[in-house]
C-alpha cells in the first residue's frame, strides 16, 4: 500500500497523535496516540492507557474518543492515529460512522485497512517513520505487554 | 434466528448482565449490561455508562471488559450481554479473541451475529423478554440518547 502525502492540516493533526504516542512512551505505556478533528479543528486527543490505567480497552483511538465526550454525530470528523486500527478501534470507527481516518503506519501492526475501506471509510496512510520507530522499539523491549494489547495468546 | 435454551450456569451469568442493565436504568442510563466469566466463574460485570459518565465508548460490554482489567488471555471466557453487540463491541470480542458470547436479545438492535459467527465465535441467543422490554421502553422514552449510542445521524 503506497504512503500518501498529507495536507498541512492533516499533518499537523497527525503530529498531535505522534506527540500523544510519545507521551504514552514517557509514561512507560504503549506508544499509540490519536486525535479527533472536526472540520479541521481539534476535538480531542488521547493515547493508549493499558499500562498506565490498567484499562484493556484504552487503545489510543478509544482514549481519544472518550476524551472527546458525547457527540450526536461524527459527520465531518477525521480520526488520526499513529498505528493501523485493531478490530476494536475499527469497530468504533464504524459504529460512530467516522468518515475519514489518517493512519501513521501499518508496518508494525497491519490492522485491516481494506475492511475499513470496504465499509466506505476514507483511509490515508502516511508511512510515518516516527510512528514505526517508536512501535518497533516498544515491541522489542516489551513483547508481552504488546501481545496482551492485541489480544494475546 | 431461533432462541436457545441456556444451561443453568449460563442463565445465572446472563441474569447478572440483566441486573447490570437494570442498575443502569435506575441511574437513568442506557439499559445494557454485561458479564465476563472464565470457566464458569465471574470475572467482572458492567453496564452502559454513556449518560452516567459522559463516556461514548462505555457500552455495557466495554465497561465489563474494563472492569475485568488486564488479562494475558481471554481463552475459556464467555461474554454475556443483554443486547446484540454493536460493531465496536463486536470488534472488542474479536480483538481479545473471546471464544463464546451469550446474547440476551437481538430484537431491539440486530447487531451482526452472523459476522461474529463467521469469525469463529460461538454465539448463543437467549431471546430474553426482560432485556427486550427494558430496551423497548428506553428507546421509546429516550430516542435521541439511544440514537447517539449507536452512532447517530
Amino acid at each position: 500500500m503506497p504512503d500518501q502525502l498529507l495536507s498541512t492540516a492533516d499533518q499537523s493533526m497527525l503530529d498531535l497523535a505522534v506527540q500523544e504516542a510519545g507521551k504514552s512512551l514517557q509514561e512507560k505505556g504503549i506508544p499509540v496516540g490519536a486525535a479527533l478533528a472536526h472540520d479541521g479543528a481539534l476535538l480531542a486527543s488521547g493515547h493508549n492507557e493499558r499500562i498506565q490505567s490498567g484499562d484493556p480497552i484504552a487503545h489510543g483511538e478509544m482514549s481519544c474518543l472518550r476524551n472527546a465526550g458525547r457527540r450526536p454525530s461524527y459527520r465531518d470528523t477525521t480520526l488520526y492515529t499513529t498505528l493501523s486500527p485493531c478490530p476494536m478501534c475499527t469497530g468504533a470507527i464504524l459504529l460512530f460512522q467516522i468518515p475519514r481516518v489518517v493512519i501513521g503506519e501499518c508496518e508494525t501492526y497491519a490492522g485491516d485497512i481494506g475492511f475499513l475501506r470496504s465499509r466506505g471509510v476514507e483511509v490515508l496512510l502516511a508511512g510515518d517513520e516516527r510512528c514505526v520507530s517508536m512501535m518497533r522499539e516498544f515491541q522489542r523491549r516489551h513483547a508481552e505487554a504488546w501481545s496482551e494489547d492485541i489480544g494475546g495468546r
